[in-house]
């Protein structure tokens, strides 16, 4: 008898793995089929259930369809990114509400306190920005659970984005997401990952 | 004919939907049940897939068993953590390595100058908590993907926590994370969660 392999130890059935992690890649070319609203909101509905400190759910999606919306974008983005914006059906851009304690009232109704203990904005704005980091890891997973290929960019103008996009100075930009179908274009290889022992450290041992 | 609801707009079955997100909860009470190395050895292997800027993997996970490392964590935690965390039977501290980029030269090879975009200390915290906070994101799903409950914990002393188990300065520590069965206690009434409408905008609208 061998024992289990580590895909056997989950519960979860290994064709959702494997479109959620194992077989899931990054996506720089796509192709013409569009991302329509009805599965942008089924992605929101699946993932907006992801937890987040006081359930304050801070993260804030602009989407960006039309040619014209997205040659605002285009000027800020490093020159690496521009074909596959430029050419993805559909991008995201991803940004913390550093107002989100507004809403706590409604939002985590038993502690109607919490709104005061983030009456300060630089502990704030810390907490938007680390727990929509958060949603938009389950937002990535979510992503790929509709059967789209994400594709997230780091390398843009923050500051740019922000002045022209949430001139009102209530968000902090994060993170842009292309999505769509992947194209036909070969991925590379993929990239090497670490291995548990190089992570996890139990401290007793 | 009716149009399609939000779960069956998605690739991933309903099954998986239930258990990563639909169904999960957060867990302050846990059943006896060990979580075992095995077990968070699957989580990782599953979870490790998920992208993060240049493949730079921070998150680094420290790993509390024994009730003696526990002894050592409750001290630092705000009072309404410490029963759970003393009562689940694994504790985890999430953290990001702000020396991640050492790695790059074998994580990112067809970018060997990336170490050196990452010289600058500052820049490269940032990018350390980022990408390690998105890893928690998938780590969360993940951990509910073993069939087990996450409870994450943001109430506890940072810098303590910090001098207690990471004192070499190499790491900042992000959240804290119970693993365990869930316990037999009916979880309160699920939190609302923000309508699409009210979080995802489109530019051209």
């Amino acid at each position: 008898m061998t024992a289990p392999t580590a895909p056997d130890l989950l519960a979860l059935d290994r064709a959702a793995q494997d479109l959620l992690f194992r077989a899931a890649r990054t996506a720089n070319t796509f192709t013409d089929e569009p991302v329509t609203d009805a599965q942008v909101a089924a992605i929101h509905d699946l993932i907006r259930y992801g937890p987040t400190a006081y359930n304050g759910q801070p993260l804030r999606v602009l989407l960006l369809r039309s040619l014209d919306s997205r040659a605002r974008l285009l000027p800020h983005l490093s020159s690496g990114n521009r074909a596959a914006t430029a050419a993805a059906p559909l991008t995201a851009i991803l940004a913390a509400d550093v107002e989100f304690h507004r809403r706590l009232p409604e939002l985590y109704p038993h502690r109607p306190q919490a709104r005061e203990w983030l009456a300060d904005r630089a502990a704030r704005v810390e907490q938007a920005r680390f727990n929509a980091t958060l949603q938009i890891g389950y937002l990535i997973v979510g992503v790929r659970a509709a059967g789209l290929a994400a594709g997230p960019m780091a390398g843009f103008d923050v500051a740019g984005v922000q002045r022209e996009f949430f001139p009102d100075g209530r968000h902090e930009v994060l993170l842009l997401l292309n999505l769509g179908h992947p194209g036909p274009a070969t991925p590379r290889e993929r990239l090497p990952r670490l291995d548990t022992g190089e992570v996890i450290r139990t401290l007793d041992d």
